[in-house]
Protein backbone atom coordinates (compact mmCIF):
# COMPACT_ATOMS: atom_id res chain seq x y z
CA UNK A 1 0.00 0.00 0.00
CA UNK A 2 1.30 3.37 -1.28
CA UNK A 3 -0.03 6.71 0.18
CA UNK A 4 0.66 9.88 -2.31
CA UNK A 5 0.82 12.77 -0.54
CA UNK A 6 -1.65 15.44 -2.39
CA UNK A 7 1.11 17.99 -2.09
CA UNK A 8 3.23 15.47 -4.58
CA UNK A 9 0.53 16.26 -7.20
CA UNK A 10 0.34 19.96 -6.44
CA UNK A 11 3.19 21.59 -5.10
CA UNK A 12 3.76 24.33 -2.89
CA UNK A 13 4.07 27.34 -4.73
CA UNK A 14 2.89 26.14 -7.82
CA UNK A 15 -0.68 27.03 -9.29
CA UNK A 16 -1.97 23.80 -10.17
CA UNK A 17 -2.31 23.79 -13.95
CA UNK A 18 -2.84 20.29 -15.79
CA UNK A 19 0.65 20.57 -17.04
CA UNK A 20 2.06 21.12 -14.06
CA UNK A 21 0.33 18.46 -11.83
CA UNK A 22 0.59 16.21 -14.62
CA UNK A 23 4.87 16.68 -14.67
CA UNK A 24 4.53 16.01 -10.39
CA UNK A 25 2.53 12.67 -11.26
CA UNK A 26 4.85 11.45 -14.20
CA UNK A 27 7.79 11.82 -11.67
CA UNK A 28 5.48 10.59 -8.93
CA UNK A 29 5.21 7.48 -10.04
CA UNK A 30 8.12 7.02 -11.89
CA UNK A 31 9.36 6.26 -8.07
CA UNK A 32 6.86 3.42 -8.04
CA UNK A 33 8.56 1.20 -11.04
CA UNK A 34 11.07 -0.69 -8.85
CA UNK A 35 8.11 -1.62 -6.84
CA UNK A 36 6.29 -2.97 -10.02
CA UNK A 37 9.43 -4.39 -11.25
CA UNK A 38 10.36 -6.41 -7.95
CA UNK A 39 6.43 -7.77 -8.49
CA UNK A 40 4.63 -6.01 -5.60
CA UNK A 41 1.18 -5.76 -5.65
CA UNK A 42 0.41 -1.87 -5.44
CA UNK A 43 -2.59 -0.35 -4.48
CA UNK A 44 -2.58 3.51 -3.58
CA UNK A 45 -3.46 6.23 -2.04
CA UNK A 46 -3.33 9.62 -2.12
CA UNK A 47 -4.50 12.97 -0.76
CA UNK A 48 -6.42 15.72 -2.36
CA UNK A 49 -5.53 19.05 0.02
CA UNK A 50 -4.44 21.20 -2.74
CA UNK A 51 -6.61 20.19 -5.35
CA UNK A 52 -10.13 20.03 -3.21
CA UNK A 53 -8.65 23.66 -1.71
CA UNK A 54 -8.95 24.64 -5.14
CA UNK A 55 -12.12 22.54 -5.87
CA UNK A 56 -14.11 24.59 -3.01
CA UNK A 57 -12.89 27.78 -4.36
CA UNK A 58 -14.53 27.44 -8.03
CA UNK A 59 -17.42 26.21 -6.28
CA UNK A 60 -18.10 29.70 -4.64
CA UNK A 61 -16.81 31.52 -7.20
CA UNK A 62 -19.31 30.00 -9.39
CA UNK A 63 -22.19 30.77 -6.96
CA UNK A 64 -20.67 34.66 -6.95
CA UNK A 65 -20.53 34.92 -10.81
CA UNK A 66 -23.13 32.32 -12.35
CA UNK A 67 -25.42 31.64 -9.30
CA UNK A 68 -24.86 27.79 -9.27
CA UNK A 69 -25.35 25.91 -5.97
CA UNK A 70 -22.35 25.23 -3.96
CA UNK A 71 -21.76 21.44 -3.89
CA UNK A 72 -21.11 20.07 -0.48
CA UNK A 73 -17.54 18.99 0.47
CA UNK A 74 -18.30 15.14 0.21
CA UNK A 75 -18.92 15.77 -3.41
CA UNK A 76 -16.11 18.07 -3.95
CA UNK A 77 -13.99 14.99 -2.43
CA UNK A 78 -15.80 12.42 -4.84
CA UNK A 79 -15.07 15.04 -8.12
CA UNK A 80 -11.19 15.03 -6.93
CA UNK A 81 -11.22 11.49 -6.94
CA UNK A 82 -11.65 10.99 -10.49
CA UNK A 83 -9.62 14.01 -11.54
CA UNK A 84 -6.75 13.04 -9.53
CA UNK A 85 -7.48 9.09 -10.70
CA UNK A 86 -7.35 10.12 -14.00
CA UNK A 87 -4.23 11.82 -13.80
CA UNK A 88 -2.60 9.56 -11.46
CA UNK A 89 -4.20 6.40 -14.19
CA UNK A 90 -1.99 8.88 -17.37
CA UNK A 91 1.12 8.62 -14.79
CA UNK A 92 1.34 5.74 -14.40
CA UNK A 93 0.88 4.34 -17.58
CA UNK A 94 3.59 6.59 -19.16
CA UNK A 95 6.13 5.73 -16.02
CA UNK A 96 5.45 2.04 -16.62
CA UNK A 97 5.91 2.77 -20.81
CA UNK A 98 9.57 4.22 -20.22
CA UNK A 99 10.46 1.31 -17.97
CA UNK A 100 9.06 -0.80 -21.02
CA UNK A 101 5.92 -2.42 -18.72
CA UNK A 102 3.01 -2.49 -18.99
CA UNK A 103 0.15 -2.74 -15.97
CA UNK A 104 -3.22 -2.43 -15.58
CA UNK A 105 -4.48 0.55 -13.78
CA UNK A 106 -7.89 0.40 -12.20
CA UNK A 107 -9.17 3.09 -9.93
CA UNK A 108 -12.31 2.96 -7.73
CA UNK A 109 -14.07 5.25 -6.48
CA UNK A 110 -14.07 5.05 -2.23
CA UNK A 111 -16.01 5.84 0.25
CA UNK A 112 -14.89 5.45 4.07
CA UNK A 113 -17.55 5.46 6.88
CA UNK A 114 -16.57 7.16 9.83
CA UNK A 115 -18.52 7.62 12.92
CA UNK A 116 -21.07 10.79 13.88
CA UNK A 117 -20.60 10.39 17.56
CA UNK A 118 -16.60 11.11 16.63
CA UNK A 119 -15.53 13.20 19.01
CA UNK A 120 -13.65 15.33 15.90
CA UNK A 121 -17.30 16.51 14.72
CA UNK A 122 -17.67 18.34 18.28
CA UNK A 123 -14.34 20.22 18.11
CA UNK A 124 -13.56 20.74 14.17
CA UNK A 125 -10.21 21.87 13.41
CA UNK A 126 -9.28 21.90 9.68
CA UNK A 127 -9.98 24.95 7.72
CA UNK A 128 -11.65 24.88 4.34
CA UNK A 129 -12.86 26.97 1.45
CA UNK A 130 -12.30 30.33 0.43
CA UNK A 131 -12.26 33.14 3.38
CA UNK A 132 -15.20 35.42 4.61
CA UNK A 133 -15.36 39.14 5.71
CA UNK A 134 -17.93 37.71 7.76
CA UNK A 135 -19.37 34.19 8.98
CA UNK A 136 -21.74 32.98 6.81
CA UNK A 137 -24.95 31.61 8.80
CA UNK A 138 -25.20 28.82 7.42
CA UNK A 139 -25.37 26.23 10.15
CA UNK A 140 -20.79 25.41 9.59
CA UNK A 141 -18.39 26.27 11.70
CA UNK A 142 -16.62 29.20 11.21
CA UNK A 143 -13.38 30.14 12.45
CA UNK A 144 -11.46 33.97 12.39
CA UNK A 145 -8.28 33.37 10.82
CA UNK A 146 -5.45 34.57 13.49
CA UNK A 147 -3.82 36.56 10.09
CA UNK A 148 -6.76 38.99 9.73
CA UNK A 149 -7.47 37.26 6.31
CA UNK A 150 -11.36 36.85 7.34
CA UNK A 151 -13.76 33.92 8.59
CA UNK A 152 -13.20 30.19 7.06
CA UNK A 153 -15.24 27.09 7.64
CA UNK A 154 -13.37 24.52 9.60
CA UNK A 155 -14.61 20.93 9.65
CA UNK A 156 -14.24 17.72 11.55
CA UNK A 157 -11.29 15.48 10.40
CA UNK A 158 -13.10 12.09 11.97
CA UNK A 159 -11.21 8.41 12.56
CA UNK A 160 -11.67 6.33 9.10
CA UNK A 161 -13.17 3.13 10.73
CA UNK A 162 -14.53 1.45 7.23
CA UNK A 163 -13.50 1.28 3.65
CA UNK A 164 -15.73 0.87 1.03
CA UNK A 165 -14.89 -1.85 -1.19
CA UNK A 166 -11.66 -2.84 0.35
CA UNK A 167 -12.31 -6.20 -0.11
CA UNK A 168 -12.72 -5.98 -4.34
CA UNK A 169 -10.13 -3.63 -4.07
CA UNK A 170 -7.57 -6.21 -2.63
CA UNK A 171 -8.94 -8.74 -4.70
CA UNK A 172 -8.05 -6.29 -8.11
CA UNK A 173 -4.51 -6.09 -6.80
CA UNK A 174 -3.84 -9.64 -6.11
CA UNK A 175 -5.02 -10.09 -9.09
CA UNK A 176 -2.24 -8.09 -10.78
CA UNK A 177 -3.64 -4.28 -11.40
CA UNK A 178 -2.59 -1.59 -9.59
CA UNK A 179 -5.36 -0.23 -7.88
CA UNK A 180 -6.20 3.34 -6.94
CA UNK A 181 -8.40 4.16 -3.73
CA UNK A 182 -9.26 6.06 -0.78
CA UNK A 183 -8.43 9.42 -2.74
CA UNK A 184 -8.38 12.32 -0.60
CA UNK A 185 -9.21 9.54 2.67
CA UNK A 186 -11.97 8.93 0.96
CA UNK A 187 -15.63 10.58 0.89
CA UNK A 188 -16.49 10.34 4.58
CA UNK A 189 -20.03 8.98 4.94
CA UNK A 190 -22.05 7.90 8.04
CA UNK A 191 -22.54 4.11 8.38
CA UNK A 192 -26.15 4.57 6.56
CA UNK A 193 -24.68 6.21 3.48
CA UNK A 194 -25.40 9.85 4.41
CA UNK A 195 -22.32 12.12 3.09
CA UNK A 196 -20.51 14.43 5.89
CA UNK A 197 -18.72 17.52 5.11
CA UNK A 198 -15.44 16.43 6.65
CA UNK A 199 -11.90 15.83 5.70
CA UNK A 200 -10.32 12.58 6.78
CA UNK A 201 -6.54 11.89 7.35
CA UNK A 202 -5.44 10.56 3.83
CA UNK A 203 -2.52 8.21 5.62
CA UNK A 204 -4.71 7.00 8.26
CA UNK A 205 -7.16 5.86 5.37
CA UNK A 206 -4.49 4.14 3.41
CA UNK A 207 -3.31 2.90 6.49
CA UNK A 208 -6.74 1.40 7.30
CA UNK A 209 -6.73 0.21 3.88
CA UNK A 210 -3.85 -1.53 4.31
CA UNK A 211 -4.45 -3.46 7.63
CA UNK A 212 -7.82 -4.45 5.95
CA UNK A 213 -6.38 -6.19 3.07
CA UNK A 214 -3.34 -7.53 5.49
CA UNK A 215 -0.95 -5.68 2.93
CA UNK A 216 2.72 -6.67 4.12
CA UNK A 217 4.11 -3.45 3.72
CA UNK A 218 2.78 0.28 3.92
CA UNK A 219 4.78 3.16 1.98
CA UNK A 220 4.09 6.83 2.99
CA UNK A 221 5.32 9.05 0.23
CA UNK A 222 6.50 12.53 1.01
CA UNK A 223 8.34 15.23 0.14
CA UNK A 224 11.02 15.27 2.78
CA UNK A 225 13.72 12.51 2.75
CA UNK A 226 13.35 11.26 6.02
CA UNK A 227 11.43 11.83 9.25
CA UNK A 228 13.67 14.09 11.71
CA UNK A 229 13.90 14.43 15.13
CA UNK A 230 14.23 17.72 16.51
CA UNK A 231 13.23 19.03 13.17
CA UNK A 232 14.33 22.85 12.48
CA UNK A 233 16.25 22.67 16.23
CA UNK A 234 19.81 21.99 17.61
CA UNK A 235 20.50 18.36 17.20
CA UNK A 236 18.62 17.38 14.16
CA UNK A 237 18.57 13.95 13.54
CA UNK A 238 17.11 12.47 10.08
CA UNK A 239 16.46 8.87 11.09
CA UNK A 240 17.22 5.87 8.90
CA UNK A 241 14.87 3.54 11.15
CA UNK A 242 12.52 4.08 13.74
CA UNK A 243 11.29 1.64 16.06
CA UNK A 244 7.86 1.29 16.84
CA UNK A 245 8.38 1.82 20.41
CA UNK A 246 10.94 5.19 19.79
CA UNK A 247 7.80 6.36 17.39
CA UNK A 248 5.54 6.12 20.25
CA UNK A 249 8.05 8.02 22.26
CA UNK A 250 8.96 10.63 19.98
CA UNK A 251 4.84 11.52 19.39
CA UNK A 252 4.40 11.75 22.95
CA UNK A 253 7.57 14.08 23.20
CA UNK A 254 5.97 16.44 20.55
CA UNK A 255 8.84 15.69 18.00
CA UNK A 256 6.38 15.74 14.84
CA UNK A 257 3.69 18.48 13.89
CA UNK A 258 0.48 18.36 13.42
CA UNK A 259 -1.05 18.35 10.17
CA UNK A 260 2.55 17.19 8.90
CA UNK A 261 4.49 14.40 10.20
CA UNK A 262 2.53 13.37 13.45
CA UNK A 263 -0.09 12.29 11.44
CA UNK A 264 2.01 10.32 9.20
CA UNK A 265 3.72 8.51 12.36
CA UNK A 266 0.31 7.53 13.87
CA UNK A 267 -0.92 6.31 10.37
CA UNK A 268 2.90 4.22 10.35
CA UNK A 269 1.82 2.86 14.10
CA UNK A 270 -1.73 2.28 13.30
CA UNK A 271 0.17 -0.68 10.48
CA UNK A 272 2.20 -2.02 12.07
CA UNK A 273 0.56 -2.45 15.28
CA UNK A 274 -2.41 -3.90 13.35
CA UNK A 275 -0.03 -6.86 11.62
CA UNK A 276 2.12 -4.99 9.09
CA UNK A 277 5.32 -6.38 8.15
CA UNK A 278 7.00 -3.14 7.17
CA UNK A 279 6.26 0.37 6.74
CA UNK A 280 8.34 3.29 5.24
CA UNK A 281 8.04 7.15 5.27
CA UNK A 282 10.02 8.34 2.78
CA UNK A 283 13.31 6.55 3.52
CA UNK A 284 12.94 6.17 7.10
CA UNK A 285 12.46 2.60 8.05
CA UNK A 286 9.65 1.96 10.99
CA UNK A 287 10.34 -1.06 12.20
CA UNK A 288 9.07 -3.05 15.11
CA UNK B 1 -25.74 -2.57 -19.76
CA UNK B 2 -27.56 0.60 -18.71
CA UNK B 3 -27.25 4.27 -20.08
CA UNK B 4 -28.25 7.16 -18.20
CA UNK B 5 -29.03 10.24 -18.98
CA UNK B 6 -27.04 13.09 -17.67
CA UNK B 7 -30.47 15.09 -17.47
CA UNK B 8 -31.84 11.72 -15.53
CA UNK B 9 -29.81 13.44 -12.63
CA UNK B 10 -29.95 16.88 -12.94
CA UNK B 11 -33.10 17.58 -14.80
CA UNK B 12 -33.44 20.91 -17.14
CA UNK B 13 -35.13 23.68 -15.00
CA UNK B 14 -33.46 22.58 -12.06
CA UNK B 15 -30.40 24.14 -10.47
CA UNK B 16 -28.41 21.27 -9.49
CA UNK B 17 -28.17 20.95 -5.81
CA UNK B 18 -26.63 18.20 -4.43
CA UNK B 19 -30.98 18.00 -2.97
CA UNK B 20 -32.33 17.83 -6.60
CA UNK B 21 -29.22 15.71 -7.94
CA UNK B 22 -29.95 13.25 -4.70
CA UNK B 23 -33.58 12.71 -5.23
CA UNK B 24 -33.32 12.39 -8.75
CA UNK B 25 -30.61 9.60 -8.28
CA UNK B 26 -32.75 7.92 -6.13
CA UNK B 27 -35.38 7.78 -8.01
CA UNK B 28 -33.47 6.60 -10.96
CA UNK B 29 -31.97 4.16 -9.08
CA UNK B 30 -35.36 2.55 -7.83
CA UNK B 31 -35.64 1.48 -11.63
CA UNK B 32 -32.94 -0.78 -11.19
CA UNK B 33 -34.30 -2.64 -8.73
CA UNK B 34 -36.70 -5.18 -11.04
CA UNK B 35 -33.41 -6.03 -13.23
CA UNK B 36 -31.57 -6.66 -9.88
CA UNK B 37 -33.97 -8.48 -8.53
CA UNK B 38 -34.53 -10.97 -11.57
CA UNK B 39 -31.01 -11.26 -11.12
CA UNK B 40 -28.95 -9.50 -13.92
CA UNK B 41 -25.80 -8.42 -13.57
CA UNK B 42 -25.63 -4.95 -14.42
CA UNK B 43 -23.21 -2.59 -15.28
CA UNK B 44 -24.36 1.05 -15.60
CA UNK B 45 -23.13 3.98 -17.99
CA UNK B 46 -24.47 7.55 -17.43
CA UNK B 47 -23.95 11.01 -18.83
CA UNK B 48 -22.83 14.31 -17.34
CA UNK B 49 -23.51 16.98 -19.66
CA UNK B 50 -25.72 19.39 -16.84
CA UNK B 51 -22.95 18.47 -14.58
CA UNK B 52 -19.68 19.20 -16.87
CA UNK B 53 -21.19 22.09 -17.98
CA UNK B 54 -21.42 23.81 -14.38
CA UNK B 55 -18.16 22.64 -13.86
CA UNK B 56 -16.79 24.66 -16.85
CA UNK B 57 -18.61 27.78 -15.83
CA UNK B 58 -16.88 27.10 -12.10
CA UNK B 59 -13.36 26.95 -13.94
CA UNK B 60 -14.26 29.74 -15.59
CA UNK B 61 -15.37 31.40 -12.49
CA UNK B 62 -12.50 30.30 -10.42
CA UNK B 63 -10.17 31.92 -12.95
CA UNK B 64 -11.84 35.24 -12.86
CA UNK B 65 -12.34 35.40 -8.97
CA UNK B 66 -9.50 34.02 -7.43
CA UNK B 67 -7.08 33.56 -10.51
CA UNK B 68 -6.97 29.95 -10.54
CA UNK B 69 -5.80 27.91 -13.62
CA UNK B 70 -8.69 26.53 -15.47
CA UNK B 71 -8.16 23.01 -16.40
CA UNK B 72 -9.02 21.03 -19.60
CA UNK B 73 -12.42 19.41 -19.96
CA UNK B 74 -10.62 16.14 -19.97
CA UNK B 75 -10.32 16.35 -16.90
CA UNK B 76 -13.24 18.09 -15.44
CA UNK B 77 -14.74 15.12 -17.16
CA UNK B 78 -12.96 12.71 -14.77
CA UNK B 79 -14.06 14.81 -12.05
CA UNK B 80 -17.85 14.40 -12.88
CA UNK B 81 -17.41 10.88 -13.10
CA UNK B 82 -15.88 10.54 -9.24
CA UNK B 83 -19.10 12.98 -7.64
CA UNK B 84 -21.77 11.42 -10.30
CA UNK B 85 -20.70 7.93 -9.42
CA UNK B 86 -20.68 8.45 -5.59
CA UNK B 87 -24.36 10.12 -5.96
CA UNK B 88 -25.69 6.98 -7.40
CA UNK B 89 -23.35 4.42 -5.92
CA UNK B 90 -25.59 6.07 -2.72
CA UNK B 91 -28.67 5.94 -4.46
CA UNK B 92 -28.15 2.74 -5.76
CA UNK B 93 -27.50 1.45 -2.05
CA UNK B 94 -30.73 3.21 -0.88
CA UNK B 95 -32.65 2.07 -3.78
CA UNK B 96 -31.64 -1.48 -2.65
CA UNK B 97 -32.28 -1.15 0.85
CA UNK B 98 -35.72 0.12 0.68
CA UNK B 99 -36.35 -2.87 -1.53
CA UNK B 100 -34.40 -5.49 1.40
CA UNK B 101 -31.77 -6.52 -1.08
CA UNK B 102 -27.97 -5.49 -0.66
CA UNK B 103 -25.40 -5.44 -3.59
CA UNK B 104 -21.61 -3.75 -3.34
CA UNK B 105 -21.56 -1.24 -6.33
CA UNK B 106 -18.31 -0.27 -7.82
CA UNK B 107 -17.27 2.98 -9.46
CA UNK B 108 -14.37 2.50 -11.73
CA UNK B 109 -12.67 5.69 -13.39
CA UNK B 110 -12.82 5.08 -17.01
CA UNK B 111 -11.11 6.75 -19.79
CA UNK B 112 -12.36 5.73 -23.48
CA UNK B 113 -9.68 5.65 -26.61
CA UNK B 114 -11.13 8.30 -29.75
CA UNK B 115 -8.76 8.86 -32.96
CA UNK B 116 -6.90 11.81 -33.61
CA UNK B 117 -7.93 11.41 -37.36
CA UNK B 118 -11.74 11.27 -36.47
CA UNK B 119 -13.29 13.55 -39.03
CA UNK B 120 -15.69 14.69 -35.71
CA UNK B 121 -12.20 17.07 -34.69
CA UNK B 122 -11.98 18.57 -38.29
CA UNK B 123 -15.31 19.52 -37.40
CA UNK B 124 -16.65 20.41 -34.15
CA UNK B 125 -20.02 21.11 -33.49
CA UNK B 126 -20.52 20.19 -29.44
CA UNK B 127 -21.13 23.66 -27.47
CA UNK B 128 -19.69 23.60 -23.98
CA UNK B 129 -18.21 26.09 -21.23
CA UNK B 130 -19.40 29.75 -21.00
CA UNK B 131 -20.58 32.32 -23.65
CA UNK B 132 -17.28 34.72 -24.19
CA UNK B 133 -18.40 38.22 -26.01
CA UNK B 134 -15.17 38.05 -28.08
CA UNK B 135 -13.49 34.09 -29.03
CA UNK B 136 -10.41 33.95 -26.55
CA UNK B 137 -7.57 33.21 -28.76
CA UNK B 138 -6.43 30.24 -27.26
CA UNK B 139 -6.45 27.43 -30.49
CA UNK B 140 -9.60 26.05 -29.26
CA UNK B 141 -12.57 26.69 -31.87
CA UNK B 142 -15.34 29.22 -31.00
CA UNK B 143 -18.73 30.01 -32.71
CA UNK B 144 -20.32 32.75 -32.08
CA UNK B 145 -24.38 32.28 -30.71
CA UNK B 146 -27.20 32.68 -32.97
CA UNK B 147 -29.17 34.13 -30.10
CA UNK B 148 -26.00 36.82 -29.78
CA UNK B 149 -25.41 35.73 -26.48
CA UNK B 150 -21.71 35.83 -27.14
CA UNK B 151 -19.05 33.45 -28.39
CA UNK B 152 -18.84 29.56 -27.29
CA UNK B 153 -16.46 26.91 -27.20
CA UNK B 154 -16.84 23.78 -29.55
CA UNK B 155 -15.51 20.66 -29.25
CA UNK B 156 -15.47 17.36 -31.06
CA UNK B 157 -18.00 14.36 -30.47
CA UNK B 158 -15.42 11.49 -31.65
CA UNK B 159 -15.98 8.06 -32.04
CA UNK B 160 -15.26 5.73 -28.86
CA UNK B 161 -12.84 2.81 -30.02
CA UNK B 162 -11.96 1.57 -26.97
CA UNK B 163 -13.41 1.56 -23.29
CA UNK B 164 -10.17 1.21 -20.89
CA UNK B 165 -10.59 -1.62 -18.01
CA UNK B 166 -13.53 -3.15 -20.05
CA UNK B 167 -12.27 -6.16 -19.14
CA UNK B 168 -12.21 -5.88 -15.38
CA UNK B 169 -15.42 -4.02 -15.52
CA UNK B 170 -17.26 -7.46 -17.13
CA UNK B 171 -15.40 -9.72 -14.50
CA UNK B 172 -16.75 -7.19 -11.70
CA UNK B 173 -19.77 -7.37 -12.72
CA UNK B 174 -20.18 -11.01 -13.80
CA UNK B 175 -19.16 -11.91 -9.86
CA UNK B 176 -22.36 -10.22 -8.69
CA UNK B 177 -20.97 -6.42 -7.96
CA UNK B 178 -22.78 -3.52 -9.87
CA UNK B 179 -20.56 -1.41 -12.29
CA UNK B 180 -20.57 1.81 -12.53
CA UNK B 181 -18.54 2.99 -15.76
CA UNK B 182 -18.30 5.20 -19.19
CA UNK B 183 -19.25 8.42 -16.81
CA UNK B 184 -20.39 10.72 -19.36
CA UNK B 185 -18.75 8.72 -22.22
CA UNK B 186 -15.35 8.24 -20.84
CA UNK B 187 -12.50 10.53 -20.65
CA UNK B 188 -11.07 11.50 -24.31
CA UNK B 189 -7.75 10.45 -24.65
CA UNK B 190 -5.52 9.19 -27.55
CA UNK B 191 -4.50 5.94 -28.02
CA UNK B 192 -1.14 6.59 -26.28
CA UNK B 193 -2.92 8.42 -23.38
CA UNK B 194 -2.90 11.96 -23.78
CA UNK B 195 -6.01 13.84 -23.16
CA UNK B 196 -8.22 15.62 -25.60
CA UNK B 197 -10.94 18.15 -25.50
CA UNK B 198 -13.89 16.41 -26.31
CA UNK B 199 -17.31 14.75 -26.08
CA UNK B 200 -17.82 11.19 -26.68
CA UNK B 201 -21.29 10.44 -27.08
CA UNK B 202 -22.29 8.52 -23.66
CA UNK B 203 -24.92 6.08 -25.22
CA UNK B 204 -22.29 5.39 -27.88
CA UNK B 205 -19.85 4.75 -25.09
CA UNK B 206 -22.15 2.69 -23.39
CA UNK B 207 -23.00 0.92 -26.57
CA UNK B 208 -19.28 -0.08 -27.05
CA UNK B 209 -19.04 -1.05 -23.32
CA UNK B 210 -22.16 -3.40 -23.96
CA UNK B 211 -20.81 -5.06 -27.30
CA UNK B 212 -16.95 -5.31 -25.48
CA UNK B 213 -18.77 -7.25 -22.56
CA UNK B 214 -20.86 -9.18 -24.30
CA UNK B 215 -23.80 -8.04 -22.51
CA UNK B 216 -27.26 -9.50 -23.45
CA UNK B 217 -28.92 -6.34 -23.15
CA UNK B 218 -28.96 -2.87 -23.52
CA UNK B 219 -31.66 -0.46 -21.91
CA UNK B 220 -31.40 3.45 -22.75
CA UNK B 221 -32.81 5.48 -19.76
CA UNK B 222 -34.45 8.42 -21.36
CA UNK B 223 -36.62 11.31 -19.61
CA UNK B 224 -39.89 10.58 -22.34
CA UNK B 225 -41.46 7.22 -22.08
CA UNK B 226 -41.32 5.98 -25.73
CA UNK B 227 -39.46 6.69 -29.03
CA UNK B 228 -42.06 8.79 -31.47
CA UNK B 229 -42.28 9.39 -34.89
CA UNK B 230 -43.57 12.41 -36.44
CA UNK B 231 -42.58 13.70 -33.12
CA UNK B 232 -44.76 16.76 -32.32
CA UNK B 233 -45.84 16.65 -35.60
CA UNK B 234 -49.49 15.24 -37.06
CA UNK B 235 -49.29 11.54 -37.10
CA UNK B 236 -47.12 11.24 -33.96
CA UNK B 237 -46.61 7.67 -32.85
CA UNK B 238 -45.08 6.17 -30.01
CA UNK B 239 -43.49 2.84 -30.71
CA UNK B 240 -43.89 -0.08 -28.58
CA UNK B 241 -41.31 -2.20 -30.63
CA UNK B 242 -39.13 -1.15 -33.76
CA UNK B 243 -37.00 -3.33 -35.48
CA UNK B 244 -33.93 -2.66 -37.14
CA UNK B 245 -34.28 -2.08 -40.54
CA UNK B 246 -37.40 0.34 -39.12
CA UNK B 247 -34.74 1.93 -37.20
CA UNK B 248 -32.02 2.56 -39.45
CA UNK B 249 -35.09 3.96 -41.93
CA UNK B 250 -36.36 6.15 -39.84
CA UNK B 251 -33.38 7.56 -38.94
CA UNK B 252 -32.34 8.38 -42.70
CA UNK B 253 -35.65 10.22 -42.74
CA UNK B 254 -34.83 12.15 -40.21
CA UNK B 255 -37.43 10.92 -37.76
CA UNK B 256 -35.27 11.29 -34.59
CA UNK B 257 -33.53 14.49 -33.84
CA UNK B 258 -29.44 15.23 -33.64
CA UNK B 259 -28.36 15.55 -30.01
CA UNK B 260 -31.27 13.79 -28.61
CA UNK B 261 -32.78 10.57 -29.69
CA UNK B 262 -31.18 10.41 -33.53
CA UNK B 263 -27.74 9.25 -30.98
CA UNK B 264 -29.42 6.90 -28.59
CA UNK B 265 -31.09 4.92 -31.78
CA UNK B 266 -27.79 4.91 -33.33
CA UNK B 267 -26.52 3.58 -30.24
CA UNK B 268 -29.17 0.90 -29.47
CA UNK B 269 -28.17 -0.15 -33.94
CA UNK B 270 -24.43 -0.02 -32.86
CA UNK B 271 -25.44 -2.51 -29.83
CA UNK B 272 -28.03 -4.94 -32.31
CA UNK B 273 -25.83 -4.97 -35.23
CA UNK B 274 -22.78 -6.72 -33.10
CA UNK B 275 -24.23 -8.77 -31.38
CA UNK B 276 -26.78 -7.72 -29.11
CA UNK B 277 -29.62 -9.67 -28.12
CA UNK B 278 -32.11 -7.21 -26.56
CA UNK B 279 -32.56 -3.41 -26.43
CA UNK B 280 -34.92 -1.05 -24.92
CA UNK B 281 -34.90 2.87 -25.49
CA UNK B 282 -37.10 3.68 -22.39
CA UNK B 283 -40.00 1.53 -22.90
CA UNK B 284 -39.40 1.01 -26.76
CA UNK B 285 -37.91 -2.51 -27.40
CA UNK B 286 -35.83 -2.70 -30.54
CA UNK B 287 -35.84 -6.18 -31.88
CA UNK B 288 -34.13 -8.13 -34.97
Amino acid sequence: MIAFGGNALLRAGQKGTYKEQMANVESACSGLVPLIKDGYHIVIGHGNGPQVGNELLRQEAGNKVYGLPVMPMDYCGAETQGGIAYLLETGLHRALESAGMDRPVVSVVTRVVVSAEDPAFRNPTKPVGPYYPQAPQDGATYREDPGGRGWRKVVASPKPLEVSNIGIVEKLAREGNIVITVGGGGIPVLADGTGVEAVIDKDLASALAAVKMKASEFHIFTDVPYVCINFHKPGEKALETMTVAEARQYLEEGQFTEGSMAPKVRAALFFMENGGDACNISKTRIIP
